[in-house]
C-alpha cells in the first residue's frame, strides 16, 4: 500500500527538564489514533531554533504530514516561525491576516495591542494561516517537496480545536482509507495476559484483525485493529468470538471505566448499596463517586480503620473482634451483614485485609483480604491473597469487589 | 561551555497506535533528569528496522550520547540490533558473552534453551555488552565516530535497572559538571500561578537561578534549577527566599506528596482523625490512606451520601437537614461535631458540598462546598465557591481540607 506517513514534532521550553512528562505529544497521538490515522514518530526537543531547525529537515524527510506544535507563543520567541523559515529558505513576513486575528483577539478582550502580541504574525511568506478558536497564538501550514507541515500553539485547549478544526479534516481528505486503522478495546479483569492470550487463538481471528495486548492495572486491555475496508465488520466478528471465549471476564468497553460500569449496572437493576472498607481506605467509595449519579444507589461508605468504628459503625461484636481479629472472615460477615442491617440497602459489601508493607503474620500475611457481600439471599465471604505493594493491593480489593457488584447486578437483571 | 547532548531514543510495536501513552520515554527522561541530565531530544519510533536505522543515523549526528529503548526482547526481531549494525557497517555475530547471559537466565529459571531467545545474542561485532539483572535480554553499547550509544529493553524494570547500572556511571564520568542540572521543587497550594510569579520578583533571585512554573492540579510547583559549580548554594538561597516570601503556602517538596506531608505532621503532633464526607465520596480518606501508617492518626471516615447515613453515623439532627438542607453551614457544623462526639478523636472534620454537574441552585450553585473542623477549641465552618468540573470540585475540596489540617497540626507543633 503506499506510504502516508504523520509525524509528530512537540516543543516546549521545559519539555524535557523532568517538569511535566510529555502530555503534549500525547494529546495528538490520542487525537489523531482515536480518528484511524496513526503517527509513526514522534520527536520532542527543546524550543530553540536550531534544534527544531534540524528537527523539521529530518521529518519532513520521514513524513508526508508532519504535526509541530510549541514554539509559536508570545513567551517562545517565535523559535518555530524562524525555523520553518530557513528550513524551507523563505522570509519572514508580517502576514496581515494574522496581524488582523491577534489584534481581535486582543480587542474581544479589551487588551491594549502590544508589539510583544503582533510578532505573533510574523511567519514564512509562503505560510496559510490557521485560526486558533482557543487563543490569540495563530497557527500555519507549509508545504515542502512532498511534505505538509502544520504548526499549532502547545497549550492543550488550543491544540486540540485546531487539531480538531484544521488538521483533521485535511487527512480525512488526504489519508488513504486502506491506511486508516479501525480498532476495538475489551477491558478483562480476572485473567492474566498469558492467560487470555492462550485462549484467543490467532488462528480463529478474521482475516487482517490483529490483536496485541497492553495494561490497565488490574485489567488487561484486549486491542483489536484492522485496516480499510470492510474493517468495522471484521471487527465485529473477532469481537464476538472473544466476547464468547471471555465475555464473563468483560469489565468495560472503549471509553468507559470499570467503576463507572458497575454504577450503570447498579443503577439500572434498581439496587442499593453501603460499603464498609478497612484496608482500601475509601478507595472503592471514590471510585464510584468519581462519575455523577452516584446518590441513585450509593447510600453510605464506612471507611472503618479502628475498631471501636467497626463496633460503633457496623455493630461488630466486640468478641468477633477479641477472638478472630479484624481481618477474618467472622469479622468480614458481621461487617457486611451489620451495615445491611444499619443501612437498609440492598446490598452491602466489606473489605478488610492487610495492605501492607507492616501488619501481615505467618497465619495472615500482607495482601490477605476478605470480601462479604450481603443481601437479602445471606452472606457470601471470600478469602484472598494478592500480591504487591501496597497500591496494588489497595486496587485489587476494591476492583475484586467491583467484580463482585457486577455479578450481582448482572444476575439480578437477568433474573 | 562545550555541548554535550543526550538524546533518547524509544522504539516499541505499538508505542504510536494510543494503547498506551509513552511511559517508556518518561521512565528514561525522570531517571536522567534526577540526576541532573538533561535530555536534548526524544524521538519515539514504531518498531522497525527501517524505522530505527533512519532515527538512529538522525541522532548521532545530532547528540553525544544515546539511549535507546525497545526492539531487542524475544518479541521484536531484534529490529534495533539489526539498524544498529546497518547504522555502523557492522556486520551481525553471535556475541559468547551474551549467548552465556541468555542461557544463564533460562537454567536458572529451569527453561528449557529456546532458539528463539538464543537470537537475542546476536549482535553488531564490536558491541560490548551490558547485563541485565532483572531480565534476559541483555543490553549493549557502541560507539559510533562522536557518539556513544546505548541499547536497552523496554520492559520498564529493566530498563530503570539497567539505566542504573550501566548509563548513569558513564555518564557520571563524561558528563561535564558545568552542563548538569541541578534542581529544587517547592509545591504550593492556594495560589495561582500568576500571583506566585508576581510575588517571586525574578531579579531578586541569585544569579544563574532559573524559575519556571508547572501545574500537578491543584498545587502549583516552583522549579528552581541552576548549573554548574556553586549551584546547590544558590539554590538554598534562592528557597530560603522564596520560602520568606510564599512559606506559608508550602504544601510540599520534591518528592512528597501533599497527602503524605500532612499524614507525617498530623502523626508528629500526635492528633487523632475522623473525616465525614459527602461530595468527596472517599477521595480525601483515601488520598490520607495511601501511605502506610494512616492507622496512627486515622480512626474512621464515613462517606455519608444519604441524609439517614448522616442521621445515624454522625448524629445530625433531622431538623437541621429538613430546615437547612445537606449543603449548608449548620449541617456541616453538625457533621464535625457530631462526628468528634461519636468518634472521641482530637479532631473531626466534615465535607458537604455540590460537586456536580447536577444538583446546583441559584442559592447553592454547583462548586459550594462547607468544610466543618471540630477540635476541643470549637467548630470552625467556611463555606467555599469551587469552579470547574466534578473532578475538579472533589480535589479542590479534598486539598482544601488537607490544607486546614496542615495548619492545624503545624499551629499544634508550634505550641
Amino acid at each position: 500500500m503506499p506510504s502516508f506517513d504523520i509525524a509528530i514534532l512537540t516543543t516546549a521550553e521545559d519539555l524535557l527538564s523532568g517538569d511535566s512528562t510529555d502530555s503534549i505529544s500525547a494529546v495528538v497521538v490520542d487525537m489523531l489514533t482515536r480518528h484511524g490515522y496513526r503517527p509513526r514518530c514522534s520527536l520532542a526537543v527543546s524550543d530553540n531554533e536550531k534544534e527544531i531547525f534540524a528537527a523539521l529537515n529530518y521529518l519532513s524527510r520521514q513524513a508526508r504530514f508532519v504535526i509541530v506544535s510549541g514554539g509559536l507563543g508570545p513567551g517562545s520567541n517565535a523559535f518555530t516561525a524562524r525555523a520553518a523559515a530557513r528550513a524551507l529558505e523563505l522570509p519572514l513576513v508580517i502576514h496581515e491576516e494574522a496581524l488582523e486575528m491577534v489584534r481581535a483577539w486582543c480587542h474581544t478582550r479589551h487588551q491594549a495591542p502590544d508589539p510583544a502580541n503582533e510578532r505573533l504574525a510574523l511567519l514564512p511568506q509562503t505560510a496559510q494561516l490557521l485560526a486558533n478558536p482557543q487563543g490569540m497564538t495563530p497557527g500555519f501550514t507549509l508545504s515542502h517537496h512532498q511534505c505538509r507541515m502544520f504548526f499549532l500553539p502547545a497549550a492543550p485547549a488550543e491544540l486540540r480545536a485546531m487539531l480538531k478544526q484544521s488538521v483533521l479534516p485535511q487527512l480525512q481528505q488526504d489519508y488513504p482509507e486502506e491506511q486508516r486503522l479501525h480498532r476495538r478495546t475489551l477491558k478483562l479483569f480476572g485473567l492474566t495476559e498469558v492467560r487470555i492470550r492462550t485462549m484467543i487463538p490467532a488462528g480463529r481471528l478474521p482475516e487482517g484483525v490483529r490483536v496485541n495486548y497492553s495494561h490497565d492495572f488490574p485489567l488487561v486491555l484486549v486491542n483489536l485493529k484492522a485496516y480499510g475496508e470492510g474493517a468495522e465488520e471484521r471487527l465485529d466478528q473477532a469481537e464476538a468470538l472473544i466476547l464468547q471465549l471471555l465475555g464473563d471476564h468483560l469489565m468495560a468497553r472503549d471509553g468507559q471505566s470499570a467503576e463507572g460500569n458497575v454504577a450503570q449496572l447498579l443503577t439500572r437493576a434498581g439496587l442499593t448499596l453501603s460499603l464498609a472498607e478497612s484496608c482500601t481506605g475509601g478507595l472503592l467509595s471514590s471510585m464510584l463517586t468519581r462519575n455523577p449519579g452516584a446518590s441513585a444507589f450509593l447510600d453510605r461508605a464506612g471507611v472503618t480503620y479502628a475498631n471501636a468504628a467497626k463496633q460503633h459503625w457496623l455493630k461488630v461484636p466486640q468478641a468477633i473482634l477479641l477472638q478472630h481479629g479484624a481481618v477474618s472472615e467472622p469479622c468480614a460477615r458481621a461487617m457486611a451483614t451489620g451495615l445491611r442491617h444499619e443501612s437498609g440497602t440492598d446490598l452491602a459489601l466489606a473489605i478488610t485485609g492487610i495492605a501492607g508493607p507492616d501488619g501481615g503474620t505467618a497465619d495472615k500475611p500482607v495482601g490477605t483480604v476478605y470480601l462479604a457481600l450481603a443481601s437479602a439471599a445471606g452472606v457470601d465471604v471470600q478469602r484472598y491473597l494478592f500480591s504487591g505493594d501496597r497500591a496494588r493491593v489497595q486496587k485489587l480489593s476494591a476492583f475484586m469487589a467491583l467484580e463482585w457488584l457486577r455479578r450481582f447486578a448482572l444476575q439480578r437483571l437477568a433474573d
